[in-house]
């Protein structure tokens, strides 16, 4: 079954929470496809989650705590890596998000704007911390990939995504902005990819989440995408099969993205 | 209330077959602007429709027949308008669309291909015909603006659209690529009007139709755009003052094109 | 010439610093076609700029100075503009933007981060404190129309406009995200234009801005849209003719966001 | 080097010219990866070409003649195919595209629409030719997957491509409406990629060719994949890890699609 997509890649896999996480799935893929990784999360979440038993799974990777949001955190992650695997990393997966205000259940028009700056900050400049500080620190090797996961509400209201459909605007924006500039530099593409409602941690907790997963289940017509085949998914894209795709976004999502209205939907409405 | 937004301009009108019509809509308006018409439809269009009581409401505007997929009609209509006119005209209306196949109530799944060539030589390649007979007749103003209309099923699927979905795709690719053409030859802009379902005798024939046309209304939030809507708004695209807009798809739907979901329709699915 | 198309109404409009500012030609566009309206800009820029000037051409129009980024600023500018006009506000203009790792010459990938939330504050949340304070407020009547300008820069990468690409994807998600809430609440309407290269005091502080701006021309088969011609279109969208568009991004740009490739540009590429 | 991502799979290539086409290369590379395949192309283009040597190249498969526009031939094809693969077939590519009016020099404002209709025939309905065969054959097996090659002139104006832009808008509309159809149907997943200008038979034969790709080459900041970069990623598509991914179409271009401008281009504009 494994195919060796990734034999002899090294890479760092950000958000893997417990076994929910699509990051988590991810880790394991690339592991079960030759790669070496290291993983990272906010020292909290590591507190919370389970990543040790990730990380056992996963060959015993290191685990290096860092705050996304913090510079010396990220270079010391970084740093600690390339250390670690004795040269720069081939890949990067970006899965982190969190938003102050959906927690407070502050709606889209009563946000607080000190916990939208924070939102903005983990969910999306973070992407730009680490990939700036990879690129003075030439932490990720010729042809690397990066990969930030996004969801669709960055292109079409999903009322009770809140903030996070502007956060992840913005994250898509940096994802093109910087993917141009790593391009020049160095070859490295970065590409997001836009999963189904995937039942995480994180995602569970969204107002409503449930009602909207089978609304999207029954508008795509190959079912929602699972963590598992966004794992499969993830890792054709760190494979050098894929070394031309740069600054996309990439919907996974069992054909929801292009669905206007599906058959299903429109006899639910008439019920 | 008239603001005369289009005093002193001369433009056709294809495709008011009677007063549910939007082209019937945009006639009227247009002529209530300040603008002079003149009206166009199939000739068998012409005899189940009530487009003379339209040229009486529009200052006896003159009928003139054309079969959208006849150069030698098409030519005649540019000819006589201009004729008509004493030059050229300054505004086109395309709202032209017909599908044999799903009259004959074939499935997307079951073409005939001769009725799928027809359907995009009426819906698609009609638009190209009158402008390429347009460009050699210089029978456009400076300036002039071309709109045709189109819907949202170019870009996601609907499935009871069938193959109306492919052939406003062409179009919409017709009015880009004419689009350029005809801007640097004469300044003159095409664009598409991507308008909200609304209930036509066209409109009415597209099976599922009521469903939809509920769910469209819950996923917009501004409702849906009435023929009435849509004819204001076509009227400030024939104006000088939307000069600078061309080659683009314009949605006029309420907000539906970029609302992922609604709290109405999450509902209605957790029934 | 004047159609009175925005007769009785009352609009707020950000952003003029001088006459070369899209923000004045608005106003005064505005003012000509029926409107009142008040001005206002962050204090220091009106120090610099002459908004007194266009203040009386605009029927002494009132200056209310507001920082965007400060909730009491923008609370006072709303609660003295509906003092005022006796009411409510039909529509507003926002065109605000400022990068300071831009001023300061940072390149993309030398971001100062506490910068960026600075350019992020009042170039784009700037728009959500104003929303939110009048949803609250009710400080836009039914049916209002707000614009934000934009740039393309938030689809694709134009790299010397830095920072503030992102910025302007982040206006967008909010227009939308804004969109959909304030259309529910009270039919308001939110949608972004986004404009081809103008030659203002802001775009010429673009680095690369002259070699651009040709290509931005020659790319644009009728030529870059002026402020003037900005000015008409935004007359449209304030208008009662255009009350079902919403949560769009609108393309102002001469036909430039749909052409791939120009035969000017060919050619001068084979040189 | 090969990691038998296609083990066991079975496919049929549509449009391999000679070795500088993409579908040559991309036969070659699902060979390499453990496929089966069998080759088809238009009978006049097999005594142009070199098919022959190909099917050497590829474990002796097939080659089987088939017009595109002529259903007993292409029922033909699927049969054999069948017949050959003991079953349906798991993966199909769809690299087909002719228009006469190019061939005979005229321009996009002069077309012969009888040549147009030809051209949308053989470069887009022989998609849902092949599809809806196939639908009603069961010729493609569960989860299988088909890919169209296109081009990013479907969605912008690259004036030299001519009606094939039209025909390629065409050809990604009926991938999504297919898509939609055969997704549910049996979980049969269609995209399309679309690729960077290739210098190909039919590449080369676009007026302008040279300049344009150039022009491509420079706004591409991994530079312009080629046939073999392509027939990598098609490999991925057709695999079993993308599962998920349908109805959309894939950017395979280093970065051209969402790059407004570059540097090198306005450098050489500043000539």
């Amino acid at each position: 079954m494994p195919y060796n997509l990734l034999q002899g890649k090294k890479g760092i896999i950000f958000g893997a929470l417990n076994d929910q996480s699509i990051a988590w799935k991810i880790a394991e893929k690339c592991y079960e496809e030759g790669a070496q990784i290291v993983l990272t999360n906010a020292p909290i979440a590591m507190r919370m989650g389970e990543i040790n038993k990730l990380a056992e799974r996963c060959g015993n990777a290191p685990v290096i705590a860092a705050d996304v949001t913090n510079n010396e955190d990220l270079k010391n992650l970084l740093q600690k890596s390339m250390e670690h695997f004795g040269g720069p990393v081939d890949f990067i997966l970006h899965s982190v998000g969190m938003s102050m205000n959906m927690r407070k259940n502050n709606s889209y028009t009563d946000l607080n704007y000190d916990f939208t700056h924070k939102t903005l900050d983990i969910s999306a400049l973070s992407l730009h911390r680490i990939l700036q500080l990879a690129f003075h620190m030439d932490a990720i090797s010729e042809w690397g990939s990066v990969i930030a996961l996004t969801y669709i509400a960055a292109q079409r209201v999903f009322p009770d995504y809140n903030e996070m459909a502007d956060a992840k605007a913005l994250l898509e924006s940096i994802t093109r902005s910087f993917g141009y500039q790593y391009a020049l530099k160095k070859k490295v593409r970065i590409n997001t990819v836009s999963q189904s409602p995937t039942r995480t941690t994180a995602g569970s907790g969204v107002k409503g989440f449930e009602g909207f997963i089978r609304y999207a289940e029954k508008m795509s017509p190959l079912g929602n995408a699972s963590a598992e085949d966004c794992a499969n998914y993830c890792v054709t894209l760190f494979s050098d099969l894929t070394k031309m795709v740069t600054m996309q976004n990439l919907f996974h999502d069992g054909g929801f993205s292009f669905t206007g209205v599906s058959r299903e939907v429109i006899e639910q409405m008439e019920k």
